[in-house]
């Protein structure tokens, strides 16, 4: 046993979140001498990108959620805690947790990551569920499911249609995945379940405020990613600008064109998200500043103004990648960017406690890719030979085997495999459990 | 297609529930010539008995729950509803939605179940969870996994050994599963993940009232599972009454000696059940009686007096067995005999179409089978030849096959073969998912 004083001088690294950006730092801190704790509000690492699947019935939670000290559990510099940062003190070196404790630190990474954002209108929350958590999923898929499972009980024509209406506001990558999956559902998945109700007349929506979906893409990939979704059966409506959404549709303003009102009783949010509040806080804590979307501005090695030993990292940071005789770049809000962003902070501490100078950041493009549905979906690849693009039934494999590969841990691997391989053959969807309530104890 | 005015004029089955009965009742017509409807406030049917893995995280929900109208899809006679029966007009024929819909039927099979009871105290469900539904087990899934983080956190001992403390009241089946694999978790599943706390150290305490564990199995193989639990690291505690509960521990009177505490911050009750009280309402509504539990006491044919056309059956009826030249008998609440109830009660609606007189009830006992934990079972088989009985590692075999062989539906089957597989092999528990509150929006 090592002296407790021994262990106590070792430095403590704290990260906060687990997300692909804490999960790859405490990962890069691995043979390091310091203690590294890892603290997260869940006790998963949620693989983000398989979440529509979640959403959709089409997998398991558990498929996609990780458990964080089982990832850990033979890393024995880290300590993982279930907790929720709500403050960093960082003249003291101390995060306040929300239930009253704290954890000292010497050097902090935060990867607090973000969540939607209704650009001011939080109102829409309740009637327009966004997708980040497994939470989320659970209450998107009870939607989903319940529209579908309510049109076949409603005698009323216009209600019926209302129910069988979905609209999916957003036409970054989770809109279209939402959408194309919808879109499946109801011509694939639920037709020949129903007596009443035709699924497969379900009138799917989505709605892009800009003039094209998928706008990270090129365009010709984003025209293509446009004709997948028609041919599944989704109407596109780009330049659509959502200006009101209650319990019984959302109001639309076109670009060209009159506003009109779609009735719906199932609308998903897609389309903003907004940095953790963990970030103004933060920010207010060390003087660093935010940026319009909440995301705290860094320095090239992601550390904070007078404050090297403080990281921000992943969706929290407003950070630029540096490229020897470039300009510096805004990092997309991608995972790749977050791992990237994990190891070079990491490396930043090891490089401090050498007494060596910190790396700046450069975030390395290896492409793009979106799936849209079976068989459909756009990838952008950066060569050295310059950019690789398809689109179709090949990209659609490639999507499927490069997200296989990075899901977290061989069982989740496996896993999914088998539920996507089922899924294929049968169009069934494995995971279509929409609870009641809590049972009550009779009333008497 | 035929003629609506034919098609109205077959006979209108309504089935209230998809648990075993009901969902054997509806399988039962099949090849007849009626029209079935199928409610339930869920939209899936619930393999109930591996309702506790789900619970501790071995599996997934949707392993073991399949969608209804999935199941139904190819039985075109039958119409599958998600909702509620809150009461049965049972001189109109009709059946009263919570949403304000109204069903009319020809035939009525009532299945609805049972749920927890607290024996009259119903405050204590906020401190010690039933399991019933899927929400039931995310809940406890929440507070075990929860518990040990808590530990994990807490600096004051003697609240990080009410943390660990886990406390499972009721050494039914149900009780004794819960216990022994809470001992597998602590013992085997989450070693080497902590690093302030050894979740071996966490005590596991089986409270049962009676003098013995499994009180429907004979003696011989009570006494077994009591020393496999002990072998497993159960405090098994016989002849103890629980007095009070509260968010902080349980007061036990045992049967010989003084009242004590139990500080514990995880209780699980698996003590009681109470028929749904769509009994009680039934009972009101056609002059039935019910017995001390709330179930509603049938006719030898499991129809009430005076209404033929009405069947309970399942954990809702107080049901007879009645054999050739014995006295009757009380049907057991197992899914075998809901299962039997369902098919008997179909059939009586065919003889009643064909105006023969109605059959009545006869369980057939083929024997009973409880789990304890890995390589820990306990099977009291029903044979012409008399009872065998065995334990240990067979028994446990033979109810792993048992299980899957009766989980409804091929594909689910796979999935938990594998889920075991994994777990057996790996020690691991694979669903050890504990989803945060819902994210929301950011607060500026």
């Amino acid at each position: 046993m090592p002296e407790p004083q021994a262990q106590a001088a070792r430095p403590r690294v704290l990260i906060v979140g687990c997300g692909f950006g804490g999960l790859e730092a405490a990962r890069a801190l691995r043979h390091a001498e310091v203690d590294v704790t890892l603290v997260d509000r869940a006790n998963h690492h949620l693989f983000q990108p398989l979440l529509y699947q979640v959403a959709t019935a089409g997998l398991s939670a558990p498929a996609i959620a990780a458990p964080v000290r089982y990832l850990f559990r033979r890393q024995r510099n880290v300590t993982t805690l279930m907790g929720e940062v709500t403050g960093i003190d960082a003249a003291q070196r101390v995060a306040q947790l929300a239930d009253g404790g704290r954890l000292p630190y010497d050097h902090l990474i935060v990867a607090a990551g973000a969540t939607h954002s209704y650009f001011g209108r939080d109102e829409w929350a309740a009637h327009a569920p966004g997708l980040k958590t497994l939470d989320d999923a659970f209450e998107i898929r009870r939607r989903i499911l319940g529209a579908f499972e309510a049109a076949e009980c409603e005698e009323d024509e216009a209600r019926r249609a209302a129910w069988l209406t979905f609209v999916v506001i957003g036409g970054g990558p989770t809109g279209v995945e939402m959408a194309g999956t919808l879109a499946e559902i109801a011509r694939h998945t639920l037709p020949g379940e129903f007596r009443r109700i035709d699924p497969a007349s379900a009138r799917i929506v989505l709605l892009e405020g800009t003039s094209r979906v998928l706008q990270a893409m090129p365009e010709t990939l984003s025209e293509s990613a446009r004709a997948q979704l028609q041919r599944l059966g989704v109407e596109v409506r780009t330049g659509a600008r959502v200006t009101a959404i209650d319990a019984q549709g959302l109001d639309v303003q076109p670009a060209d064109g009159e506003a009109y009102r779609l009735a719906s009783r199932c609308v998903v949010w897609a389309a903003g998200v907004a940095a953790s509040p963990l970030g103004r806080q933060l920010a207010a804590a060390t003087g660093a500043e935010v940026d319009r979307a909440g995301r705290v501005i860094v320095q090239p090695d992601l550390s904070l103004p007078g404050h090297p030993e403080i990281s921000v990292i992943g969706d929290l940071a407003a950070a630029q990648s540096h490229a020897p005789g470039q300009p510096p770049k805004p990092v997309p809000g991608v995972s790749p960017g977050a791992k990237q962003m994990g190891r070079v902070a990491a490396a930043n501490i090891l490089r401090r406690l050498r007494g060596e100078p910190a790396q700046a950041f450069r975030y390395r493009d290896y492409g793009n890719l979106a799936t849209i549905g079976r068989h459909s979906a756009v990838v952008d690849l950066a060569t050295p030979a310059g950019p690789v693009r398809f689109s179709g039934l090949l990209a659609w494999q490639f999507w499927l085997f490069a997200h296989i590969w990075f899901l977290i841990g061989f069982r989740n691997r496996l896993v999914v495999l088998i539920d996507w391989a089922w899924a294929y053959w049968s169009f069934d969807r494995y995971a279509r459990v929409v609870a009641p309530g809590r049972a009550q104890p009779p009333t008497r």
